[in-house]
This record gives structure tokens, C-alpha cells and sequence, in this order.
């Protein structure tokens, strides 16, 4: 039976994220991303230290634990990259050249409360940078581009890159006289999900504001743009604080970087403040046009303090693709598709099983040189064996030659058949793999 | 710190990981496989339900689980990827084409008792085919075949795939008069582990064996053969029994058609068994050239009553790749290296900060033509650039010519340094990506 929250993928669609994963990676490999897995579980305290305690962490236990035992070192299934990935820096931080780059791509988990769209086993694909000491800041400035790269090469809706940074958020509530930033961040975190009105309202009742101040946090939550305007906008807005230049410099190098190298990719959004996670500087989100009720698909930022030895930090900027909440919702809209439910690009049919080490060879010949092939099952009527080929949208079947003639391939699809050599036939580029399209 | 039994490879060898998953993935789909991946988790009782009950299971709880609601529905971490693949195929019989050619490389989890070698989470890399009904037996002598063309395809020790045939043993045990052929296989299978005497003597007391019913089984577990012999051997010893004739018929298929078309890849070797695993007829296992005391890398087997739906059986024949076990081996004998630690071809010298927009259009235009290129880190002096280059063994780096002058590019192995254009340049194909090398 299924079970709530742990997706399973047919193979059609698992060819679809496949896909999308080979593309990320190699995206990040041009990049100079490293690769790295680390272990599915950390201690107990790992997990808590860091991060959102709202991330409800699944403990493991062993079936045939000794009595007793349980409750030395409890591990639990990470629920981000990111905090394992802090630890592993730590860990092997005298082994490591600095800075360094790394993706990961792997599953986490989180013990939610099953509930429509929330997996509890999901795919994540990340990448950060870390540096000993200080991190220069145009790393911030090249998440947005990867993944816009990433993106760009699949038959994915298209992607908007929502930037911000704290300290503007910070900065701005700072200078208008509210000490509780991160009260005010919290509940302009709900904007979209509240509305104005009670964002106001909760800032006046639970941040010490104002009406004239709440009205102003809102104004500022309010501001976007695809340029450097934005920066103008919050300066009208009259509010005085050096967090919030530093800030509002941070962004415009970011958006006028994309601007540059991306268009249209990134857009300065100064309402994004990812929860309550470990960021202090530039925020990211992620929307697929069409798809924003959805919610972001690629999400990160700076982080200072996530990775400390004694005195030492390693500060890092990172953002991680969501690859199973993007790919379950397109699934729900039928928004991919792909050519066929199986890699084989030609079925060698079977004459009679006397034949079957022939069309073997045939068959190796074929995958010698790249195109997947396998053999009929049975031998079948060759209807049958056209059919098995036609049912998974294989599109070609090989027949071989009678008594010294030339075997011949058969392109399913338009009846067509000509003769042909294994060792030289070559299967058009467009049917080789199978193909994945958008709707 | 390190958890035991969780290994984590460092990049460099994760990079040596990812090509040994490429390479299985590319010769599983040119054979016609197609990817799965199922969830991680099963429900307590299908994971108890099949396969060995020694296997122990690591069970899943939520922290913040409301009181008394735990004992619901338990699920476990899976032990392997083939009692899920049966859950699997039974689940979706109606939606999945038959026979069913699937290829799964995920992690799986076991909760051992902590000790040298054992891994409690590790990668592994399966093939099965499974039908409705019952399956042609040519598929059990491809398994050898996609195995050998995996491993051949690597730098690593020459594999010998080692197959046997539990109806061979069966039957023979049978036709020898011993009834309790369970236990016979269970004794036998402990050969290597405690010596030819106590395997006779354990025979004896826990089989209900003479001396010389122990004798012959023990003769026939030191049968082995590279060709079709081993029927002879084993027909000499003067055992009749129906099963037996079939079983050898079968293992001679496997041998014969794998020494046709990848000669010295397959042995008939009788003392394999695959402990109380779920398999009924042909068994392999897997060794490296060199590496034999480290045990099988790669073992596998016929089952036909893994998957049932009411009176329906789905019988299947499988192999997997252990390899985070095969690598770990490797590793641990400094038998396989990378030509450097990062994807990175090209570092893209920065002369100073101002000029970071244009070196970042020139590692652009590498990547485009997929050159795996970064700019420097800050605008250090060119020593120190090359360092970093140098230290990561990133073989180019790139200079960015002053007003006007065209751009130029070092090998730093060498020294050699020619003028280039980012448009242009084609990195030697020696050096587009890392390499991985034997010893």
C-alpha cells in the first residue's frame, strides 16, 4: 500500500527526474561544485542545535536493540543538506581546501503530520560555498545563476528568482525604532498567507509597533523590482540605518549581476524572509510561472553561523532545489511527459530460440555502440514482439535475415523498414533516448 | 564525529563513486532496464515478511509523535532493494508492462551490531526482471553479461562471477536420501567460514547425514569449473534425482552462453549458496582478482515466490552491485584515485575585483561549451591564484588579457602558456573531467 508523504515514482517519471538530476549535476560540475554525500542520520543534537525545531526529526531505532541501549546516541534522518553539510565542514575542516564548493544531492526527511502536498521523504539538490574566516560576497551572486542555468536546460515552466537580504529587512526595522526584528521578520512572513491587514495588526499586538511604523514594515514588504530601483523605493520610504545600506548594497549586486548575465531571471522581492531558518543575509525563493500558488521550488541564502571550531566560522551561501515538491506538482498537471517507459531504443526479434544467442550478438553489437537494445522475450509471433516493443513506445525491432540476407530495422511508428548492418546502423539522435517534454 | 558503520567518502572518492554509478546506470538502460526508485521505508511486517529475520531492521518513530500513536503502523528502514522492488511490482501490477526490466541504485540501511566492514548504510546497484506467471529462464544468463560489461567498463580488478544452481544442490542433497536439504545448504554454505571437518561434522549431527551422505555433499561443493565440466563432475558422483538434472541444465545454460559471449567472466562454482536468502534456483556471487578474502562484490539470484497477488505469482531473477562494500574494499587499499579533487578545468584568473564581470562572462563562455570553469576566489596575486588551481590539481588556468591583448591560458603542469579565446579554446579531452585510475 502506499504510504502518506513517501512518493513513488513510475519509471516514466522517474526518467523525468533522472533528468532533471543529470542536468543539475552537470550544471554544478561547470560550476567547479564538488561532489559530496554525507551519512542519512546524525545524532540527535545535531538536528536540534541548528535550524527550525518546528522540523519534525524521525528517530531510528534498532529492531533488535539489547534493552537498554536506545537511548545512548539517537540518531535521526536529516531533514535538510545543510546542516549536515555545516557538520561535515567541521569535521573535516583540516582535510578540506578552502573555499569550498560542494553539491549534494540526496533525499531528507521530515516526521510532518501527513497532509496534501507535504512529503515526509523528498529529494533535495544543493549547493553551497563555505570559506574559513570570511566569505567573499559574489558567491551570493552566483547561486541565482547556476540555478537559472539548471533550470533553463529543461522543459520546466519558466523559473523567477525572488532575492532578498536581511539586513535590509533588519536594518529598515532597526532604524524605524523596533528592537523585536525578528518578531517583525516573522510576521511579514505571513503576508502572503494573512494578508495586510492582520500583518498589521499582529505587528502593532506581538512586535511593538506602531501603526505608522507597521504601515511602514508593510510598504517595504511591498517593494519589488527587476532592476536597481528597488534600492530608490526603500529610500523614499526615509528610514536611516547602516545594516540597511549594507543591506540594499548586498541586493543590487546581486540583481545587477543577473541582470547582466541572465535577464529576467531574478527579481529584487523584499517580502521573501524564509521562515525562521539560519540565514543572515541575501534570501532566496523560487517560482515557476504558472505555477506560484505552488510555492517555491528552489530556496537558500547566507548563512554566518552555521559552521563554528572554537573561535573559527565558516560562513557560506548555498540554495537547494526542492526536486521532489517541483516534479510532484508538475506531475499533478500533467506538465511532463516523456516518449517512452523504458530506456531501449530496439528490440531484436526472435525468430525461434534456436536463434537467441544470434540475436544476442546483434543486441551487443547495437549497445557496443551506444543504443540500447534487448532481445524479444519469447519468440513470439513477430506480431506479438511488435507489439511488445509498441506497448512501451520502443520505436524500433530489428529482424533478422533469413539463410545469408541481410537483417532489416523496422521503425514502428511509420512502418518503414530498410535493411541494416549491427555494426554500422546508426539509430536517429531524437530516438536514442527517450525524450522529455513539457506540455 | 564519524558515526561506525556510516561511511562518508570524501569528494574525491565520491567522484569515484558517482563514475561507478554512471557506468552501471549507462550499461543497465543499454541492456533495457528501466530506473526505480522506491521509497526507503516499508511497513514493519513486509520488511519481516521476506528474506532473512537476522537482517535487522532499523525502525522509523517521529520525535515529536503524539503519546501512544507509534505503534500504528510501524516502518522500517529496507535492507535491500529487492523484498521493495516485489512490494513494488505487486502494487502496481495493473499499470506496469510485463515482463518488467527495472534497475534500482539507492541506499539501504541495516542495523548491525557496529563492526570491521560492516556497513550500516551503503549503496547498492540492482537489476531484476520479473513476470507475471512464470519468466523465461535466458534471463538468469544475461544477469553475468550486464554485470561483466559494468565492471569491465571501470579501472577496477578483474571480476570472476561465480553461479550456482540451488536445484543442483537441492536435488542432489535429496537424491542422496537427506531431507532436511535447508539444513544441508546451511552447513555447506559456512565452507569457507569453518573447514571441510566441521562441515562433516555438523552434517552429521544437525542433517541426519552418514559419513558418507557428508562425504559426497562436501565432493560437490568442491566442484568448479569455467566450462561446461562441472555437469560431468557432478554426474560422476553417481546422484540421480529430477531436480537435479534440471538444475544443472539451467547452470549449464548460464555458463555456456556467458563463456560464448564474455569468455572467462563466469564460473560454475558448487559451494555458493546465498545463505537463507529467498532464492530458488541459479545464485551468484562475485569476486575480485585479489580482493577474494574481502567477499562477494556483487551476488544475486532466481526467486519465484518473492511477489504473489492471490494465487498469482510474479517470479524474477536479479543481481546487485554492492557498492559502497566494493568501493569501501578499494578505498581502504588506496586501489582507485582521481586526477583531481574538484570538477573545476579551468580557474579563470582575476587581475582585480573590477574586472570580476568580464572573467565571469569568460568562465560563461567555457561552460557553455561544457568546460568546467571558475573565476578565482578574490584578486589575489597570480601566485596565489595558481595555487589554488595547484592545489585542487585543476589543470588551466586563464588569464585574461590586458587592454586589448588576447587572453591566454597555462597549463600549470607544464608551464606551457598560448593565447586563447573563451569562444574557442578546446580543453584536451584527457583533461575535461577528473579521471579515475587503478593501482
Amino acid at each position: 500500500m502506499p504510504i502518506s508523504g513517501f512518493p513513488e515514482w513510475m519509471p516514466p517519471q522517474r526518467m523525468i527526474e533522472q533528468r532533471v538530476i543529470d542536468r543539475a549535476r552537470a550544471t554544478f560540475e561547470l560550476y567547479g561544485y564538488a561532489p559530496l554525500e554525507t551519512r542519512s542520520v546524525e545524532p540527535l543534537d545535531t538536528l536540534l542545535s541548528k535550524g527550525e525545531t518546528s522540523k519534525e526529526v524521525y528517530l531510528l531505532s534498532r529492531l533488535q536493540a539489547e534493552e537498554g541501549q536506545k537511548s545512548d546516541d539517537q540518531l535521526g534522518l536529516h531533514f535538510d543538506l545543510t546542516v549536515p553539510f555545516a557538520r561535515f565542514v567541521t569535521e573535516n575542516a583540516g582535510k578540506l581546501q578552502f573555499p569550498f564548493k560542494r553539491y549534494q544531492i540526496q533525499k531528507v526527511w521530515r516526521g510532518e503530520r501527513p497532509q496534501e502536498g507535504r512529503y515526509r521523504e523528498f529529494l533535495q539538490a544543493d549547493i553551497d560555498v563555505v570559506n574559513r574566516g570570511t566569505l567573499p560576497f559574489h558567491y551570493d551572486t552566483e547561486m541565482p545563476l547556476v540555478i537559472g542555468d539548471v533550470l533553463s536546460g529543461l522543459p520546466l515552466p519558466k523559473a523567477r528568482i525572488q532575492v532578498n537580504n536581511r539586513k535590509v529587512c533588519e536594518g529598515f526595522y532597526r532604524g524605524l525604532g523596533l528592537e523585536d526584528t525578528a518578531q517583525v521578520l516573522r510576521v511579514v512572513d505571513k503576508l502572503d498567507k494573512i494578508g495586510a491587514q492582520k500583518v498589521i495588526d499582529q505587528l502593532i499586538e506581538t512586535a511593538g509597533a506602531s501603526q505608522k511604523q507597521a504601515e511602514a514594515c508593510l510598504q517595504l514588504a511591498e517593494i519589488s523590482s527587476e532592476d536597481g530601483s528597488f534600492a530608490d523605493a526603500v529610500r523614499k520610504l526615509g528610514v536611516q540605518d547602516p545594516l540597511l545600506d549594507e543591506g540594499l548594497d548586498e541586493l543590487l549586486q546581486v540583481v545587477e549581476t543577473a541582470r547582466e548575465l541572465n535577464p529576467g531571471l531574478v527579481v529584487a522581492e523584499l517580502k521573501i524572509a524564509r521562515g525562521l531558518d539560519y540565514y543572515t543575509g541575501t534570501v532566496y525563493e523560487t517560482q515557476l510561472e504558472g505555477y506560484e500558488r505552488f510555492g517555491s521550488v528552489c530556496s537558500g541564502g547566507r548563512y554566518e553561523n552555521l559552521a563554528t571550531v572554537g573561535n573559527e566560522k565558516f560562513p557560506g551561501v548555498g540554495i537547494s532545489i526542492g526536486v521532489s515538491r517541483m516534479l510532484g506538482v508538475l506531475f499533478g498537471q500533467n506538465a511532463l511527459g516523456v516518449s517512452r517507459s523504458v530506456p531501449t531504443c530496439v528490440v531484436v526479434a526472435l525468430p525461434n530460440e534456436e536463434l537467441r544467442r544470434t540475436c544476442d550478438r546483434t543486441a551487443a553489437a547495437l549497445r557496443r555502440r551506444g543504443i540500447p537494445a534487448e532481445v524479444a522475450p519469447t519468440a513470439a509471433k513477430f506480431g506479438k514482439q511488435i507489439q511488445y516493443a509498441d506497448k512501451r513506445g520502443i520505436p524500433y525491432v530489428w529482424f533478422p535475415g533469413r539463410e545469408g540476407e541481410p537483417d532489416t530495422v523496422k521503425d514502428i511508428r511509420s512502418g518503414e523498414q530498410v535493411e541494416a548492418d549491427a555494426t554500422t546502423w546508426e539509430a536517429p539522435a531524437a530516438d536514442l533516448y527517450p525524450v522529455i517534454s513539457g506540455s
